[in-house]
């Protein structure tokens, strides 16, 4: 693995996802990571985070293969154009789309964690197909279509941004 | 628009749901309602919900999706079944797959509207399709494919709740 977190290298401006921002106080923090061609992120989810007691909300577990998804999307696009993160212009994605299938009910109070695959870099488009393991067992497998975040968005963001 | 919301129907066994658990006190706690043919809920994301500065984070509106989705789909099961929602035995709806295509950003800091529709109702399976509007706008559109959680799931629940 590498030592910082996709997430880390993401510009303050595009730092306050509630899923993955780490200037976003209340938010999940995720941190996913490169593991060879993989990627791998570690998260436990909160005591509160039930769907019936003692297993996971699903709508948690669809926020975990979302962020992992769009993490893994700006890695791989670094990778792609042999760049490292940390490189201007920041490459950020958002999702196009997402799809979750709960194979089985996924344990509350233990570590999951996520793998995701890059699928296909086209273009702004890139797939990700992830899973979600508890104990090693996959309860949870996804995909998330996340394209690259126009330039003329980014200039919005700042406008909004300002207090 | 019927007075009670779908979600106050559930037994206490099954309302500590993170989306819409009435007795989960750090959920989001949505409530779904008739509205003739449709099922609607409004729900106002946090200040913190946050994407990138400005619109609302992908995951809650999965969320939003998910939980709207599963409770349309026990209501439409006590319609099909031509019994009110507080008759005995509790019909309860967990989510097999869940896909959700972001059509354009959602605007954060007002209220959002989740209208289902069914699509199919099949033995235990429950088939329905989602959009969330800001202002009059689809901003998201989903499908949940909801299945009846079995007596037995219903039995190791009371198992696994018991302090």
């Amino acid at each position: 693995m590498s030592e910082k977190a996709f997430q880390d290298y993401y510009p303050d401006l595009m730092s306050y996802c509630y899923g993955c921002g780490r200037l976003n106080e209340f938010g999940l923090q995720i941190k996913s990571y490169w593991d060879g061609e993989e990627t791998v992120c570690e998260f436990q989810p909160r005591s509160y985070h039930i769907a019936v007691p003692g297993y996971v909300y699903g709508g948690l577990l669809a926020s975990l293969i979302d962020c992992h998804g769009t993490g893994t999307a700006a890695a791989a696009a670094y990778r792609a154009a042999n760049r490292p993160m940390d490189s201007e212009p920041p490459l950020r994605f958002l999702t196009a789309s997402l799809h979750v299938d709960y194979v089985k009910p996924t344990p509350l109070g233990i570590p999951l964690e996520i793998r995701g695959k890059i699928q296909e870099v086209k273009g702004r488009k890139v797939v990700v197909v992830s899973r979600i393991s508890a104990l090693g067992e996959v309860t949870v497998r996804g995909e998330v279509i996340a394209v690259q975040v126009p330039e003329h968005m980014i200039g919005e963001l700042v406008k909004n941004s300002r207090p």
